[in-house]
């Protein structure tokens, strides 16, 4: 911050109150209230919030929290914002920063924000995109802890599940019973689960599940991101209705090839354009059409998905704690795709994998 | 639009997308990408969204749609939206409305939207979040079947939950028990729970569940935000672990006793307000310390909570359709807090109740 010339952070999404603070609630699916962490240059936290979170920030290691009391439609939250900035933080800078480039958004009322900005803060406000990315990219041991228990409960119940399946079934069961599976292994939540199936491969990845019961012949594509003490795991598996195309049988080994690329090129120092690259290559040799995907995975942690990206043009370095997905994906056939995906820390030689590697061919159902 | 003075909207956050769109996905989950949608005064919505998300809105009722492959942070969207506006949507006013006051959000990078709107876009921007408000807050049959089914399916599992739980069990035992439950009963998800137990009373109503044994005289309070087909209940129920304190059985009476002054009060005509004043004097009356929450219930639907706000500055009408929550809460003694909800659906005449109504007195967990 000091570098940046900026005298505290005004932040408000949910993953960032909670880094700086360690305030966990599902809360945050109530779009009502705004809610506000400053992070002064020198000293602790300061919390900025509805009454309604008083007793579950005071759980927290933040001191000094602010309430109003929410919703206050007029008001919310600006003049203690206000108050805190005019009179009792240093403005050596005359800066606030606030996240507004890639992957950010502005969690309160633009009208509001403009207001704060335009008309009554004492001091510019800067983007801080850059300063929040380089701290949250690099995780701790703690972090980690919990993405690996995450993504230990996600491998079990992956691996489990055919003996749960059979052709027949619908998207919708097959969902119904990953879910109550992983709430059984511990998971807390499985906030995120997409996929379908299709003959001879699915068209999509992101969809809600359907009712059209599975056949043989079909590929079913299930990626989770489940959720352990607010950390993510965010990878996918395969599994083939009994036979299937030999075509989709070549798509899964070269998502899988290009994996163990990815696996081998991992390390402190490498951009995420030469782990694109890597990986690319092999899925252009095993005949890809095209990625709809736009990348070959990502970071992640409190948010299924966090900065970087392994695309072609970003350059962010792998330093040892990144926590990010290897997720080769393919066009195979006309409208049907395939993607893999695993999830692992990059250490000082290679990397940890926090998932457990799929199997090289797909599992059968029956 | 027309009396607004708008010749489009551009809309971008998940209800908005899925309400003009019926675009369903829980890919929002993934903060890399924005997704836009452009409402013109005449014609059908278009949209602007990431290669990924292509084959999933073909299934809607969309024709036009234009992608790029995200990420692509140098341009996430900002040419195709520039394209439309500049070249193929009318500008007879020259306004856009963006939502921008109470209860929205920005999603996307408040850097692009400031290039958007200062340097690229052809019009000026302006508030529309009261054309969407006004829109949204009144629900359809098919969107009231919706929310009825998710909230007979929670009313199922509140009343059968008692047969499953007893003293000692943790509550991070309780949450799954109830989650898995809500699964099995046909729920999509619980997107939200939250809650707690304690003796004499719970403090605090937005936590995630702990790991300490519920023991005799705790009172529990579930919350729940579950979700069928993207439209969510929200309500909760108290329950006794065997005997409980006089002053927790007269606080449950209170809010059970406001919430029949509410459904009283619910009429086509009545504001928010009125509401407010009609069940805050029986919880006046009952010996309310306060109210943390800080209102009386609110409107639900494709989020868990919408536009009106049931306090005393609130003066929207309520009209038939409109689907609410009374949700009558306060503080009874030090540090412990009493909040009961129910949903319902306006109606001309007395509201239908979407919850199955609450006993009057708390189910005792033995």
């Amino acid at each position: 911050m000091h570098r940046a010339g900026v005298d505290a952070l005004l932040l408000m999404t949910e993953p960032e109150v909670r880094y700086f603070t360690g305030f966990l609630t599902p809360f945050w699916q109530s779009p009502t209230r705004p809610w506000f962490v400053v992070v002064p240059s020198e000293g602790k936290p300061i919390a900025v919030i509805p009454e309604i979170g008083a007793v579950c920030m005071q759980n927290t290691w933040i001191d000094d929290i602010r309430t109003w009391p929410s919703p206050r439609p007029e008001d919310e939250g600006i003049t203690l914002l206000v108050d805190l900035f005019r009179t009792q933080l240093p403005t050596r800078q005359g800066k606030i920063g606030v996240p507004m480039g890639p992957e950010t958004s502005l969690r309160m009322p633009l009208s509001d924000f403009e207001r704060l900005r335009d008309t009554v803060l004492p001091a510019q406000i800067v983007d801080a995109g850059a300063i929040i990315r380089t701290l949250r990219m690099v995780k701790s041991e703690a972090e980690v802890a919990k993405i690996r228990h995450i993504c230990t409960i996600a491998s079990d119940v992956f691996e489990t599940l055919p003996q749960h399946l059979h052709t027949g079934m619908t998207e919708v069961d097959i969902f119904r019973t990953f879910k109550t599976a992983m709430l059984n292994a511990g998971a807390d939540d499985t906030a995120y689960l997409v996929g379908g199936a299709g003959p001879g491969g699915y068209g999509d990845i992101i969809s809600p599940p359907r009712t059209r019961p599975t056949q043989t012949g079909d590929v079913l594509i299930l990626d989770t991101g489940a959720v352990f003490d607010g950390y993510f795991c965010d990878f996918d598996r395969n599994y083939a209705f009994g036979d299937v195309d030999d075509a989709v049988k070549r798509a899964h080994a070269t998502v899988y090839a290009a994996t163990e690329a990815g696996l081998a090129a991992a390390r402190p120092g490498t951009t995420c354009a030469a782990l694109f690259h890597a990986m690319n290559m092999l899925l252009e040799a095993g005949g890809a059409l095209g990625n709809t995907v736009g990348r070959l995975g990502h970071g992640l942690g409190m948010q299924l998905t966090e900065w970087p990206s392994n695309t072609a043009h970003d350059t962010t370095e792998l330093s040892v704690g990144m926590v990010i997905t290897l997720e080769p994906g393919m066009t195979f056939a006309d409208g049907k795709v395939m993607v893999h995906e695993e999830n692992i820390v990059v250490r000082d030689g290679p990397p940890e994998l926090l998932s457990r590697r799929a199997p090289a061919e797909m599992p059968i159902i029956t």
